[in-house]
């Protein structure tokens, strides 16, 4: 029965969003019958091949429940008890998971400020220290995430760069892509040129943020760069029994082009709204309004004035970002329409006025 | 697009099991449109009240992505650091779950051997000690299932009994009831007998097992025997971010009486097989065969001779239960058919002679 | 300022003994002066030749503070994050520790009942299953203690015996050696008998119950064994800044044969306490006294009567061992006398009258 | 046998010192006879009077080996399983314990960056927010270090606007007091006074810096501010069992002014030492050294060129402090005469001509 009014949309999350149809088609045809539990059916094969298509033939490929699960099983498969993560203190794993790497992973967080959520080599340099040293944690792995959590993106030479100097230093790299997607189609390029070709280790590939019910996957592209992945998806309590739904559904995102179009359509519903509301700033329609980062992604961050926030938000969801400073976050999703932008851009100049 | 058979089953586990179709529907009703994530949705809201209405007016529900994640959420949930479980030695927790409850919850689990899986006051008096004193992992719960591993249930007068032992000791009673619905249809009573009106305390509420894609819930009958649920829920990565899904699935199980149909159909196909086969052995049609325990909900639990299992093997998934002892294990589920039955006799039969 | 009378002693537990003389005068040698911190004095460097002339050229040494620290540090060295630990159910890793190998390390210990604390190639199978299974700890490790927490002892043949099975089994083996000396003692045989001739991987070398202030050592008898151990000492909180004053004691311990005088000592105070309870059961003189355990060691394990045990307690201290049978614990250190035994021998037998 | 030269010191760190004598006469007093393990002592019980004396009536203490195991003991029991510390990113927990809180105590370090290592109200508030939100560590502590990493100290009044501050935000405060001994000394107050009036719920209170073999405390002086302490202890393998000799220890150093005495005497050796380059660097005969911070307490930041620290070392042991800049660390000790510092001194000068 349905409870809700599926015409409603926010400008909140793309976590808000359901799953797109074609998704639920895919579950479909995966039901009935019964399939070998834990990943031992036919969908999680024919993932396998699918992922080694998109990132190479080394790639291995290991579904989980959410983002954090994918983010913890993969980092702490990537380290020695005693190792530590290097990552922008605005990465997701450091601010958002209540501190599962730490309390699950028995992972330390070496964060490094930064302007726009990206790490360089000089930034991972300031981390860097305490190789051999049993007073500190010892840093194996830089952490980047891939559209960062402030919607700017990593071009495939800053990732190289990154790659070869993590590498040059003993250090793996894991790349967070719950919205990978989302960077690619902002780029122009292909998941493996994002992934594999920069040299990445592990990725976290994202499926939920990009129209899916559930599931993310490990995928691991340097083989040497994981130990132990089944044994942590199980005890980190990510390992699905009737997995065949999972890798349907990543089967669904990944097998043709449902990412692209999906992430494609994301950002191009946050460039409309971007674009809008910079005509209306040119045009002073738009007083007190000024964005804080770039638009490359789904997401926009903008300060206003609070009472415009506080109108805004009698009829919009959306998340404060830096609250002290009025900063918000607006984002877009698969399912965003060109007349919800339309609107919410309306309602955003009819809040600053 | 379908890549296997919808036609085949095993008696290999309920999980094997794909999704009932009425759960399917609910999903596609509980999408389309945005709704708040985390579990700020219509359909969690609504979950709420089934739970209150299956359980009592004190019940909180909180889903979670797996069994094992219900169990160690809700037992770290009910524990100090520095506290113990008594459980059977054969519990799920026990065997089946790579010691997520002592390396996610740093859970002690202070074991018993039971002959049928089941606890009572006096075993669970062979691990109580040890209050109040540091050297010990402090006992402060105690851990059935229900029903059981080995396919056992326990009465409402058994539970009582053991949820009153454990009170005056000052323990708190958790059920792994990941199949819960089979034990009540088992029993013919309400699952509000087999667990608030029994005084147990917390609730590992099943779903997958019982035909759904992937979620099950945590249910607190006693607030305050559990602390923190939200945040333990979190950082141990078992909190949804499109939670309708989860919850609208749950809805689909047990606002009406879907679980029941479920559980009562698949225990009368393990019925119909034991009967079938306790017929055979009176006629002496299945030499070497002997049940190892009573047949009570949907699994069987069996010795026949190792040619026999093997030649059973080439084309039925089973599984090994205590291999020295040539024991293997059979299970139905909610999707098992008479025909599937009636054929899995034969067969059975057939290797025996 | 001395506030306690140093004529009194007990028969509770060899740590409620003080230090040998012979130790407190090697702590004021290593003091004066500044030496290296965390390791870097030269105290450690030559209690690595005495470990390494004890127990062979590939030993290695780390001292530690307590017992359970050496065990922790220990196991986790030995093993993955999914590792699981064959032990006997009465092992000290698993009865008073509150669960520290469970909560620090994130081991999981597969236990067995014995009915001495000694565990054999045949006991370690019931728990040997499971290698490879992600659903289960998979284990790894064999840990045995020597001498048992029964006072029993492991002959360098059954030790053999259970090296090479574990080692048949791709697994190592862990000995808790806070009494070795005592069992060393016990045999006749040398340290290097019990443990590196005998196949052990990993030993827990006692320190503080053999008549030190403080202080233990993991001693890493194949290297290849045991990964990390330096960072896991220091997270783990066990790395001592002075450690100069562990190394010094433990010198002082194994450089010579104190800790074999002291370890015949204790040994001998048993024996002579058993012998002398023995004639009295011989000739009727201890109605109601039973010993429950062979008296190979510094310990006894008898059974008597609650009211001998109540009058018993009024002027000594030991410890109960299992309640409800009546079973209680007398040990002996390097320091009880003979005319310590004599009284305590002379009081339990006025006891049981 | 004595095997280093006790006549030389070094300028590395108090741990590189050994143990006041009057610590050893206290453990020789404490020694002989039996006394009760693991805490059931005259002496431990001694100390809990001189630390109500020194602390306030409701203060309790219990003994630690070492100062991280202090700190993680302290911080575990004031926080639940989702709890977060705010820091200083320069403090010993972040930077020096190999992530023992994160990965022992499960907690996440909540870092806030500072120019001379100590909190305010102000930088606080850049970490205090995100309380009740399942998605961050609630930041429910302020640890502060007294004195700090860098030698600086809080006044009474900074103090107690820190704890009034945390206290009006639902927060508690712990102090790392490894070295508040010289804190004290330094301003010239009463331990109390920088602890119990100025509103500090728990102290790790320092012993092995200030002249101890080793031993450390946590003294609770808010009791409502901790749960389980006992538990912690006993898990984290920071119990002694023959804890009259680290009670004997604490008790020499706190019964009357010895902790005063060689904290007066450390700060002052260090003060002649910055005196005499201060007099230096005036005359221009220390071309290229320069003081970074303050010299409060018993250490020295220094920047000077690459070759003379080179020098310097060719003779003296000291501690880089940040290689990139040229910044070293000397530190003094109780037992660092007035010989020792001149000739230091005019080995540095000489160094850098």
């Amino acid at each position: 029965m349905q409870r809700h009014d599926p015409q409603i949309r926010h400008f909140a999350s793309d976590n808000y969003a359901g799953a797109h149809p074609e998704v639920l088609a895919a579950i479909a045809d995966a039901n009935g019958g019964h399939q070998v539990n834990y990943g031992g059916d036919v969908y999680t094969e024919r993932l396998h091949e699918i992922i080694r298509d998109q990132f190479g033939q080394h790639a291995g490929v290991f579904p989980v429940f959410n983002g954090t699960g994918a983010n913890v099983v993969a980092l702490t498969s990537m380290l020695p008890r005693w190792g530590g993560v290097i990552a922008a203190s605005t990465a997701h794993i450091n601010t958002d998971e209540n501190a599962a790497p730490e309390r699950i992973g028995g992972i330390k967080l070496l964060t490094v400020d930064t302007p726009d959520g990206k790490l360089t080599p000089e930034l991972i340099d300031l981390q860097a220290g305490g190789r051999g040293d049993e007073h500190r944690a010892e840093p194996l792995v830089v952490s980047i995430t891939q559209s960062t959590e402030l919607g700017t993106v990593y071009t495939p030479d800053e990732l190289r760069a990154i790659c070869d100097h993590a590498h040059s230093l003993g250090m793996r790299v894991h790349v967070d892509g719950s919205r990978i997607g989302n960077a690619a189609a902002s780029l122009g390029v292909s998941l493996r040129e994002l992934t594999t070709r920069a040299g990445v280790d592990i990725l976290s590939l994202g499926g939920t943020k990009n129209g899916l019910l559930y599931g993310e996957a490990v995928v691991v592209l340097s083989p040497e760069a994981s130990v132990g992945l089944p044994y942590l998806r199980k005890y980190m309590m990510q390992l699905s029994s009737k997995m065949r739904f999972a890798s349907a559904q990543l089967i669904a995102l990944y097998e043709g082009d449902l990412w692209l179009r999906s992430a494609r359509h994301a950002n191009a519903m946050s460039a409309r709204l971007r674009a809008t509301l910079d005509d209306a700033i040119a045009a002073g329609a738009a007083p007190g309004l000024r964005f804080t980062q770039p638009t490359q992604v789904n997401s926009l961050f903008a300060v206003l004035p609070a009472e415009a926030t506080a109108r805004l938000r009698e009829t919009h969801h959306f998340y404060d970002w830096n609250s002290s400073a009025g900063e918000v976050r607006w984002m877009t999703s698969f399912d965003t329409t060109e007349a919800d932008v339309d609107q919410f851009a309306a309602d955003i100049i009819a809040s600053l006025s």
